[in-house]
């Protein structure tokens, strides 16, 4: 088989105005960014007859090192809707450059399931990361020179410049500053070391763009006047007497919302079948709600019949924030949940093997192993559970790998029918492209049919501790929240300041249902210990850390960059 | 008159199609960007049956803090070129982030002489800046991230890797990290402080991206290939035995390249009238040689009849650097040379004014005061003979101000006749556009039918020693260099270690033709001190530090930023 270049390469693409003219997106509503990139204007949510597409969310089981393959069965999915004649959109995150450049690769899709031109959307696709590390460095600036200047000025700093003092608390300062690029070395620095003239000195981190809160804010505003106030929300700091600090107290909000004015329009791509794909946003999905936008879902429900759309992680966390999170906030819900699951994944899943990085994979992966593949089985079921309840169907793709045998695909498919799963399928999306996941789509299709009663798992007005209790006990199946002490003070503190309405985002490993990544399967009887909550006033969430949650991932010994390159004709070589 | 953005939202434009279209620019080879800018491919510089264009070289007397309108008056000239029925393409550098949330507000020009959309032109534009800014970043990232593994895994790093330890020496880290942003916090920092696992503790800086190496490089790659050359050139640390490391043995220069593809493209904007510009690069003009780019000059000069383009500060700079830098690596050479000048600049350039920020300005600016514009003229003739030297016609471009009077006008005309230049003319191109540069562009015709035999101020074969020698005492009529001890074992050592070759970046004060800002006119009897050369051997020059060079601004207690907003319609408000 071709390599993802090689396929990204060869797949026929329509220009980018003949892609939004099947859509009967008007002219003046594209701006195209090459030939194969278009941002959308936000004015098409306002345009007349749109059509009311069905929506459908695509999870997975608890995530492993081998790699479920939620993307391409996303991508694969869309694409199988088109190929038998329901028109459909995908809404995908856009990839973040540190991967990219880190171990992972890309997050185009694969095989024959991609976004095309792969290397357009790897990379810096339509800048809306640049502008967000643009706008968030811009409050971190503002923020350290106006500390710097009440600190030089004094007591004449009014006097000076007719500012009122904001006797920022450099032991306060919430908001760090970001890259988006793998950088460990950035994790823990002090800045302002100059002496006099360079700034105040104090200890500061650097976060990935995509762990930035405004990522969350991008991905949940529903115009721009909504990102304008979301933005002026944002808590950056707090003032000597323990105060919050504003990104409108500052007055650096117009000119952060002035730098996302473009990055809030979502990016209009194709997939290696001219299928339409809706790139937008990339926030992660742990200190974050992990989906792609609200405009972009809104957008592409508008334009087609049905959006296919991909949460991050298994369904405990980027489809518990989808409902809880997203859905809760613009009102918009699937029509029917998706849980993709592989062979491979569901043994790794059943905590018996000794999967290690860097060591030879276990031959009960590679081989025929039906006691391994039936207790990992307990996971999807539990997956399938856990969707159900937000009350949707549940449909499990099988995302088929060459290893599998027919006695292990048709134990995982018995198993899904058995815990609750309204249809399955084997998608072959990869290999096959649309036409592999026919099957696919035409269970999904059945499912949207079926009668759905969304159900959140708390209502708003419920207090911050108790929507933590209820997510760890009905979300995780876990005996409740251990708080720790400042966690437990700093609840009081948002709950005294009126911040209970919120919902949580529980920030965990993906690697297990619980907070444990070691314990598999189906964890029960845990605690989930939470040492912080910290609010996102813009996002419009608390996040609960429960365990240490990285921001700022690093290089390894041996990164992608390495083999990354321009050939002799000028192309692209060494991006998967 | 209306302000800058409401005359930029007034003027009529053309779809970036139909702008390309009237330069035969073929569909293929131009990738829009939005509506109103596109990227001209590279591939462009290859067609058969290319024009060859005039370049026209803009600079200025020595600037003051009033500012002398060299981008008004070079934009202004390629539309008066224009009016007169004379094809013509500005070519200038695209603004830094910096400066338009800081102090300065946009630099794209102003009045009726802007290129337009000027928001779009201010802000991401098509995210060269961006690009560059991840590119740089990441080869930071990899270098402390190779000294993190190295240190780590001590001996087992080549046995676990397969790859050669580099022994980066910590202490001599010469790649910077850089953001486009004012934030003067970063100038000096500690990094790595978050204990094992988080990297190698050390001291660091951030440059702004107009600062960044990489910068001088995407202005003066000639192609792809070479970029890909000059930037696997860098050397970015040296190893404990003192050699460099560059980013070829980083094995980080193609990853960096693969960021930059797009960044070699120029982006082609409009002025108000509609005549074409390109847009790209945006080096300093201190510690670099402050033009746009060679790719964009040449495919302007192959596009049109006329190519105006502009280089930084003054004379003794920007234009200083265009010949002996940019026309020595690329042969481009301009038919003449316009000197902005104005009265109050010349003014403030007696000597005999106190002009101070923040406070009121001399009477003697805003009204006649013929003695002290003649003896600011002065600096006008330094100016015209400087650009003689390099064996071009000169031409005086006076850009009128309101205050200006008759009497000194015609004054500043006649001396400037006697000190050489072969024309002058009075530029209303702020307030008239083109119809009111048609007089300078009628002059600056007939300039460039004037011979004209380029001579650089010094050979490639003499020592970088004797070219710095050369520089302050023909360049700027100094009595010689004062090298410090670490400058002359710098030199030493870049002799012994082959670059004598390269040419030299002085950078100094724009503010004074000599290094000291407080030296204005006519400076003599002075030897400019060098306190250390740097080896920048992408961008293939040395540049010599004489006094602090400022390569990380700070936002003022006043910043631009906070009158930076969108209004009820989503639109942008408070950019200038």
């Amino acid at each position: 088989m071709l390599s993802d270049i090689e396929i990204s390469r060869q797949s026929p693409r329509l220009p980018i105005q003949v892609l939004a003219e099947h859509l009967c997106i008007p002219a003046h509503l594209l701006s195209p960014h090459g030939h194969h990139k278009g941002k959308l204007s936000l004015g098409l949510l306002n345009q007349p007859a749109g059509k009311a597409g069905k929506l459908v969310l695509v999870s997975a089981i608890t995530p492993t090192p081998l790699g479920e393959g939620k993307t391409v069965t996303t991508l694969g999915l869309s694409m199988g809707l088109n190929h038998i004649g329901q028109p459909s959109i995908a809404t995908i995150r856009q990839p973040s450059l540190g991967p990219v450049f880190g171990v992972k690769g890309g997050a185009a899709g694969g095989g024959h399931a991609q976004v095309v031109p792969m290397e357009e959307m790897n990379l810096h696709l339509t800048g809306d990361f640049h502008a967000l590390t643009a706008a968030h460095n811009l409050a971190a600036a503002a923020l350290d020179a106006r500390l710097f200047h009440e600190q030089k000025l004094g007591d004449e700093f009014t006097a000076r410049t007719g500012l009122q003092r904001l006797d920022i608390d450099p032991a306060n300062i919430l908001w760090p500053r970001t890259l988006d690029m793998n950088d460990r070395a950035l994790r823990h620095l002090s800045i302002g070391q100059g002496g006099p003239g360079d700034g105040v000195e104090r200890t500061d981190r650097f976060v990935i763009t995509a762990a930035s809160e405004l990522m969350a804010i991008l991905a949940l505003a529903g115009d721009l006047k909504d990102l304008r106030t979301r933005i002026g929300r944002i808590q950056l700091a707090l003032d000597n007497r323990g105060n919050p600090i504003t990104a409108e107290q500052l007055e650096v909000a117009g000119a952060m919302t002035v730098l996302l004015k473009d990055a809030l329009q979502p990016t209009l791509m194709q997939t290696t079948e001219q299928t339409p794909v809706l790139v937008h946003a990339g926030p992660f999905a742990n200190i974050a709600h992990g989906n792609s936008s609200v405009i972009a879902d809104r957008m592409a429900l508008q334009l087609t019949d049905y959006v296919v759309t991909e949460a991050g992680f298994g369904s405990d966390m980027g489809l518990e924030k989808f409902f809880n999170i997203k859905s809760r906030q613009s009102g918009i819900t699937p029509a029917c949940v998706v849980l993709v699951a592989t062979v491979r994944g569901l043994k790794a899943n059943s905590g018996l093997l000794d999967i290690r990085p860097g060591q030879p994979l276990p031959e009960s992966l590679l081989e025929e192993d039906l006691p391994t593949l039936e207790q990992g089985c307990t996971n999807l079921a539990w997956h399938i559970n856990n969707a159900r309840r937000y009350g949707v169907p549940v449909v499990v793709a099988v995302n088929r790998f060459p290893t599998d045998s027919q006695a292990e695909l048709a134990l995982l498919m018995r198993e899904a029918l058995r815990a609750g799963a309204c249809g399955t399928a084997i998608s072959h999306a990869f290999t096959q492209g649309g036409a592999g996941a026919s099957e696919l789509a035409q269970a999904v299709v059945a499912a949207c049919e079926m009668p759905s009663q969304i159900q959140l798992l708390y209502p708003d007005d419920m207090s911050l501790c108790a929507k933590l209790t209820t997510l760890v006990e009905c979300g995780y199946g876990g005996r409740g929240v251990l708080l720790s002490d400042k966690a437990r003070r700093q609840l009081a503190a948002l709950s005294r300041a009126g911040w209970d309405h919120l919902p949580i985002c529980m920030a965990k490993t993906p690697l297990s249902i619980s907070h444990d990544p070691a314990r598999k399967g189906v964890p029960t009887d845990f605690e989930v210990p939470i040492d912080e909550v910290r609010l996102c006033a813009g996002a419009g969430f608390v996040y609960a850390l429960a365990g240490p949650i990285m921001t700022m991932p690093g290089l390894g010994s041996l990164p992608a960059y390495r083999h990354i390159d321009i050939d002799d004709d000028g192309e692209i070589v060494g991006l998967s």
